[in-house]
């Protein structure tokens, strides 16, 4: 029995290591069948440590969402909670434009039972709400806006721009936009 | 050669129709090897007439294109040139979501050669930009907007919510944001 679960626990870890490796490389649509066919196992026993292909990239985005969720709870001390939160929207952005697949997971809808708690998605929408409170409660940012519209347009910004030779001009360009929509007060 | 001919005719057409069944089922990553089995015709045959999955999703969408660049020219005609606009974002919006795929190939960066200049993306700008332009001389809409930028983040909402139980609502609100961003005059 222990000789089994170190087994597993082995599997798990060298089918995540190359699962990064094959998203970094080819995006939310990395071949399952080329991760398994890397890793040395079957594909039974990928979907037996990561049933969907939404769990196996939630568990490679885990680690850089949780940085980005740390960065907002540091950005929630800033004085400036306009700044502040537009500082991490280009920070959540350029997260996106430099990890391939990474937008993908953020638009999934993150399902209605207890695991989904801690998606990337709903972690990253709690983090950020957390900013966008504190400026809509100094009037700086107008007060119908909500998170799942922030993360709809910076999302979307990635997606629509991963294909493009210079991302990071033109999703720059579109934040801009964005930015200007949030309220009157962008000082 | 006039058989030929006209056996290769009838072969585009029916790679076309299975291709349009084939995308709106599954949006612009259908598989072109289903395309070919359906139409009964080899991958090779596939290749010959659409020798890129994107040339293939440029035909299957040149139609629905064309729809919103005469609807543009018609909106140019529109008294109110901010809400031409601001009606026309909505339409693109609205067909980008019913239309699986059409996203996708409006995000492709338009190639710099002479084809790529009636292609979907270049076609959609061209005829935005003259509704953009009227608002901008009218001075309802900031003047450092291009309709690049409306592009990505219209068809960056499209993306960001197509897999959603309601796409629609989601993307109107976002849509909110970004007409929010267009300048101070949103009468």
């Amino acid at each position: 029995m222990t000789g089994q679960r170190s087994d597993a626990r082995r599997n798990h870890t060298r089918i995540l290591a190359v699962a990064e490796a094959e998203v970094a490389a080819h995006g939310a649509q990395a071949s399952l069948e080329q991760i398994a066919r890397v890793a040395g196992v079957g594909s039974a026993t990928v979907r037996r440590h990561f049933p969907t292909r939404e769990a196996l990239l939630e568990a490679v985005f885990k680690q850089r969402v949780r940085a980005l969720c740390d960065r907002a709870h540091a950005l929630c001390a800033e004085h400036d909670s306009r700044s502040a939160l537009e500082e991490w929207l280009r920070e959540l952005l350029a997260y996106a434009l430099a990890a391939r697949g990474l937008a993908d997971v953020l638009s999934y809808e993150p399902l209605q039972d207890e695991a989904a708690q801690d998606s990337c998605a709903a972690s990253i929408g709690a983090a950020g709400a957390a900013l966008l409170r504190r400026a809509i409660d100094d009037r700086t940012v107008r007060t119908d806006i909500t998170m799942d519209d922030l993360l709809t347009v910076i999302v979307g910004i990635a997606l629509a721009t991963e294909n493009h030779t210079d991302p990071a001009m033109r999703a720059d360009r579109a934040l801009r936009l964005v930015v200007a929509g949030l309220g009157a007060n962008d000082t």
